[in-house]
């Protein structure tokens, strides 16, 4: 599906050269940076700086006009002011670039009639010489395969290589949504971001992320379209092949009021975006967090079984409240908690006793007071329950060190990774922060690199859990 | 209202000597780690630990028996077996001991006759004798004035000083709730964890935190109670003179069933809950986070206006998608987002022009780049406005670093700290989690140091500004 759509896209993800248009020897000038975030990304095509000035940014010549670069060009970074744009497209026109971003702002998201003429003239202009337009007003695309960062920055970070890939409209976010990923190990095949999708918009690039076979899950944050219609029937063929994850941003007047000046989307009503995400088969969210959240369950999770989850907490005391909180915060998301069989309370009885603990589901181990050994008995027990699809483990930084030790949180933690490596049934963990925010962060890492996923409250684990049942209970 | 707890309460949270029972020189039995974390806190009053095996305790001659101490005794933690407990209240009884706090568990959350009968059976004896009981089964008071640790650690931090009391039927949600208080600020004048609640019940615990001059805010986590009446009572008198944040668990039939194991808590309706804190002026939350939220903003909030939001984003670029998205996020919380004046719209056109910035209510001040000056100026506008009651800036430590540097990220925490300090409108700030955590930490402690309440999400300080303004609406 969309197969045409990776040969003609090739060379805006993987281009073999980019040009930066508004370059000069002023380090901290945007286009100067551009230039400096390819280069210390080790970005694999060839950088041409251009700016006309002249001289030269972090050891690479500027080259007056892009008339003046020697060889070809796929994709063009367009840093100077709006007002010299059209002029900048017969240059690309003469040397046949084939996407051409526009960083610049200043176009209908302005609001007033010379943006709105503006941004059609260039479109216009692109079209007739088969030029396509990434934007305006956004920070373009993004690969880790080919060392493409992710907006302009001096030394960027290219991020986790993975197979999510995204889209969005809003750089600022997309660019956040990378940094959350190398907190969380969240890894990106590819992503866009284009701003006011004045040409390319974002029913194209869904085509590719669906035809795309390093990206396995797909991210979106909209906020607005031109064409309902095609972006539905996109996502509604996209949605049918990989789990399409989607956060429309500006749902309230008072978000809807600010899209209209960031991206000159249009205001339209929440109502009919929820229901045409629905249709279309799309998994919606409502916060960036949430966007994360999901997709690195997507990502993390094997053998996905359904939303029966049996939590256990207390890993080392404490764990009688988190039980209750926990229950019901799984529950106010839609999950079961399956009672479990008599036959394995009777072996929590056995391993823990029935003093301090709580031997049903939720499962509070606090009479295990630190000992792995007892982690992974109740942790077997329980997956062995016919009635468990999915097994939930809280565990907490602060407690792990108050009443036990680094070492005792290490070895929970390898134990925790043992078990899921060989678990027929997702686990989950979470770990709240606290006042042990180095060791939180450890543990965090530790268990993302072994592919588990991890959240910060019970809260969240929940939704992202019933938020990825919902593409689980149709393929 | 409510002087007389004060008195009565003394020898809680200010005893001038206390006896752990259930010590051994085995240094990680829980009786010895309660000796050790009175002793490492620095306990202002005199600590005997008692075991029938003799020896010393951290350096402490561990005594025999209750009956062999030699001074008086007003605190008693009781770290035996169930078995032993109404023995050992005779001694109580013959010491003329004040408080019992039973850190044992077994009693009626063991849900067998043989466990109710011995609650019973304690608070009968208890009685007889003029002995207050607290839990069983808890882990008893907190005073971080009188450097009472909050529960059994062996190197225990007394957490913050500050304002905020707090009752909890949990002890593992007491703890974590002062852990999350040194992380963020959050300053506490004493709390208690108190179990099943056999005796002492959250009424007086509430009604002593009335009274506490120390104590301007409080916090209460439930699970249950045996006189929904009186405790009502309690809270609605409780909640006319200060602000009474609640939260009760097992609202769900997981988290019911939880708590029924966890404090012999009975299953009751959480809408009957709900309508009883909201009668008695209560506000309700529904996790730790959002209960810590609420308290935070309680402290450090200064000028209570409104819910009359001014947003301001893009600290060092990448703003616009963080306006849609806030604006989205503080009115789905039920926040005012005025529109600026006419006035104050030209002032921002003059100091940020009309590309690439958004000069509306949310700001995004992107084209601002990293100047602390042009923050200032557009915070000082926005505060002048007279349709802002309230201004929220974002700020992101990813941000700041990859596209600014840690002197900027510096130079604009100072210049928030010197706006916060000067207005006469309440700052909050949220910093969101990413890649950047350390910097993150820095930034969310310094702001912290200045009384300025920081936040993780835009969602959760929407939450807490709503929450907030639901006890200023009428006080």
């Amino acid at each position: 599906m969309f197969e045409k759509r990776l040969e003609e896209f090739e060379a805006l993800f993987y281009p073999k050269s980019i040009a930066v248009v508004g370059v000069s020897t002023e380090e901290r000038k945007v286009g100067s940076v551009w230039v400096r975030g390819l280069l210390s990304a080790n970005f694999k095509g060839n950088v041409y700086p251009v700016g006309s000035g002249g001289g030269t940014i972090a050891g690479s010549k500027i080259f007056p006009s892009l008339r003046s670069i020697p060889g070809e060009i796929d994709y063009v970074v367009v840093c100077i002011p709006r007002r010299s744009v059209l002029e900048l497209l017969d240059d690309c026109a003469l040397k046949k670039v084939k996407f051409v971003h526009f960083f610049t702002a200043g176009f209908s998201e302005i609001g007033d009639a010379e943006g709105y003429e503006l941004e059609r003239d260039v479109v216009i202009k692109a079209r007739r010489n088969g030029i396509r337009i990434i934007g305006p007003n956004c920070i373009g695309a993004y690969c880790s395969e080919s060392r493409f960062p992710c907006g302009p920055a001096p030394t960027a970070r290219i991020g986790l290589d993975g197979s999510v890939g995204f889209i969005s409209q809003s750089g600022g976010l997309a660019d956040k949504l990378v940094e959350i990923g190398i907190a969380r190990g969240i890894g990106f095949s590819k992503g866009v971001s284009f701003g006011n999708g004045a040409d390319l918009d974002a029913a194209d690039f869904l085509q590719y992320l669906a035809a795309d076979p390093k990206t396995k899950i797909i991210a979106a944050y909209f906020e607005g379209t031109r064409d309902g219609r095609r972006l539905f029937d996109s996502m509604k063929m996209v949605a049918s092949v990989k789990p399409l994850v989607a956060w429309k941003g500006g749902k309230t007047e008072a978000g809807a009021e600010a899209a209209m000046s960031h991206t000159g989307s249009l205001i339209s009503s929440a109502a009919i975006w929820s229901t045409m995400l629905k249709q279309a088969g799309a998994i919606e969210v409502n916060s960036l967090e949430e966007l994360a959240d999901v997709v690195l369950l997507f990502q993390k999770v094997r053998n996905w079984q359904g939303i029966g989850v049996a939590i256990v907490g207390g890993l080392c005391g404490g764990g009688g409240g988190i039980s209750v909180s926990a229950g019901d915060a799984c529950s106010e998301e839609g999950l079961n908690i399956p009672a479990l069989s008599k036959a394995t309370r009777q072996e929590l009885v056995n391993i823990l006793g029935r003093v301090g603990s709580i031997v049903r589901n939720p499962v509070d181990i606090s009479q295990g007071y630190g000992q792995p050994s007892i982690l992974r008995k109740v942790v077997e027990v329980i997956v062995a329950d016919a009635n468990v699809q999915l097994v939930i483990v809280q565990e907490d930084a602060d407690i792990l060190l108050k009443y036990g030790s680094p070492q005792i949180s290490d070895a929970m933690n390898d134990t925790l990774i043992d078990l899921a490596s060989k678990c027929s049934k997702p686990v989950v963990v979470v770990v709240p922060p606290g006042s042990s925010e180095m060791e939180r962060l450890k543990i965090e890492n530790r268990l993302s690199q072994a592919s588990i996923p991890v959240f910060p409250t019970m809260e969240r684990a929940a939704k992202a859990i019933a938020r990825v049942n919902q593409y689980f209970r149709f393929h």
